[in-house]
């Protein structure tokens, strides 16, 4: 038997966790000083239900960094090389958040609500304290603070049938990554088309803890023909569509250039980002890659090597039982690395091999067929 | 049955969790993003343990802040309220770190290791984040860092006799909150005579990840004829020496004096310190009291009232086995209290009385006699 979370008042519960309880939950980490669950039938069982209907998750953990004030813009691209000067109001923006050496001290999604309103949607690290030590430090005109919200998910294919049903049509009309006040019970909540997986779905932003309960049962009532139930963000599918989690694939010793973040860097932006020049100079010494390892049965991953030499580390690992692989995701240095195209990975029955690719996974690439459930 | 924590690379494992899962722990807690074991056999029989004999506790979980540079002192005053000028090397402070608010941001113990090295050994939030924030801010002359540290803690009326067996009769003359450096295997590593409990004891900041295995073994080993066992910060054994835990019973959305930490505030130091302006200024609206209720059984406790008005909030509590009653800390609202001196809680089998005392809990005051293990 795993050995239990020992709850307390430390360890955040959250204004759903009553009905993720009831739910049946089996078991949790802690994510931002907060419960969040990680499985409820088992994390495959969880996994075949996200792709295939619809789920709603607590994810309380998600703890808001509101950022407000005349320098809110400021504060907030000194902490990202992200580009983030032509930012519309109703959008969210993935972003690095980097040290002065380059190192990702977290990856949240920034959210414009106002000009000078800001969210930071946050991963498992104090941002707060940061932006509120530099808000100091530079003595910018802005309050930095972790408001009463409490996100909840819905997602999977049929996500926007429940969303509709419980929001109305007009919440069919929210684009990917945009964000919009939606009225429930009368109160304004922000909606936003997102979510932490790929099977589509929205997060509610609940701002009213008494419409937590009501929210989430009314979700349910009305998702029953839906096969709603309850879930969470599953290591299968986050796997499977390449989504990095920070502490585990990523954090203050990687770049965003290591872990293929390329794309949310402008090195060529005339802004004020503290990392931008460390990362104009930077030469990557490790390489975040997936590994895909042609092996059915359950697989205790140790280290990786290539001519018998150390050559990184897995920083995240599941088995796909759409595609009956093992999928990982490996920290490799590149000076060790070569011009290796697999290594060779240790394991409770053996050295098997594994094929690098990059990230995300591209299944058509790799000739791996998805099967159906079984 | 509790859900399981679900363990993975961002959930850290230490050098000492294989002996921590092989001693069976049966629950764990995220501390620092790090593993943190909350009991073995069973809270109640890891308190007596505690009480009578000694325990070794990996507590990597405190993480190390390393603050290094000509502006270590001034990062650090900044920080704290406490007056640190005329701190000696060689010697241990609890600090409260607060925020320009007078808010807690976390309560430390910080070590002065040379003039210009400092370590916070920190409690459960991210005070690298808020220290390179501000450093960066006010462009300070430091490094700030988390070293690789893992603490190991030896606990109990036996403690000494234990480390003395492993580093010499030597240790035995180092006093309650000093530091110093001691060789295991040729390695100097910092020992102080601390630790997260009342029991007396020590603490092994071990900094070679390759020893830390033979030092936990050589501690069971020759500590078998003392009774020596695996062990963790004990919450029974907390509550009842009053020591509070950061997120737990303070935070944020307290101050020192809300706390009873007034000791460690310095209000007439002429030092610059971030919160010492607003703590000057600062009206108490809420103090964390004692709370004894006289029960034996089992309790779930709800919401705290006085004159059927909401007084506040529980934010730790333990049946003491020693004292035969409910031991609780309780964050009152002193507008809501007024000049009670005892509370009603309200639990699953009604509601009891609570008397209020001052923190820590005087037994002798209380008329409490200690009994027995039975």
């Amino acid at each position: 038997m795993n050995p239990e979370l020992s709850v307390s008042r430390r360890t955040r519960s959250t204004p759903f966790t009553s009905r993720v309880e009831a739910a049946g939950v089996k078991g949790y980490t802690v994510y931002n000083h907060t419960l969040l669950a990680t499985k409820f039938r088992s994390v495959e069982e969880d996994y075949w239900h996200l792709c295939e209907h619809v789920q709603v998750w607590d994810v309380s953990a998600e703890k808001q960094v509101a950022i407000s004030g005349p320098d809110a813009y400021r504060l907030i691209q000194l902490m990202t090389p992200r580009d983030l000067s032509k930012a519309r109001i109703g959008r969210c923006f993935y972003v690095p958040l980097c040290n002065p050496q380059g190192g990702i001290v977290n990856d949240p999604i920034a959210i414009k609500l106002t000009e000078n309103d800001w969210w930071l949607s946050i991963a498992d690290t104090d941002v707060m304290l940061w932006a509120q030590g530099l808000a100091i430090g530079f003595n910018l005109d802005v309050s930095v603070s972790e408001p009463d919200v409490w996100p909840v998910a819905v997602q999977g294919p049929k996500a926007e049938d429940l969303m509709a049903r419980v929001f109305g049509e007009s919440v069919r009309d929210i684009k990917f990554f945009n964000i919009q006040p939606m009225y429930y019970k009368g109160v304004a909540m922000q909606v936003a088309r997102s979510g932490w997986s790929k099977q589509g779905g929205f997060e509610i932003y609940v701002n009213d803890e008494s419409l937590a309960l009501p929210l989430w049962d009314e979700l349910f009532a009305k998702g029953e023909d839906l096969n709603v139930g309850p879930g969470c963000p599953n290591l299968i599918e986050r796997v499977e569509s390449g989504l990095l989690s920070l502490g585990n694939d990523m954090g203050y010793d990687t770049t965003p250039f290591e872990c293929g973040l390329n794309q949310y860097v402008n090195l060529d932006a005339d802004v004020d980002s503290l990392s931008l020049p460390a990362l104009r100079k930077h030469v990557p010494q490790q390489q975040l890659m997936g590994v895909v390892i042609d092996q059915a049965c359950a697989l205790t991953t140790l280290n990786v090597t290539a001519d018998g030499q150390d050559v990184g580390e897995i920083t995240s690992h599941a088995f796909s039982p759409k595609y009956g692989v093992h999928l990982a995701f490996v920290l490799c240095s590149l000076p060790a690395l070569g011009a290796h195209l697999s290594i060779d990975v240790h394991t409770q029955i053996g050295m098997l091999k594994g094929q690098l690719t990059p990230l995300p996974f591209n299944f058509d690439a790799l000739n791996l067929i998805p099967k159906a459930r079984t």
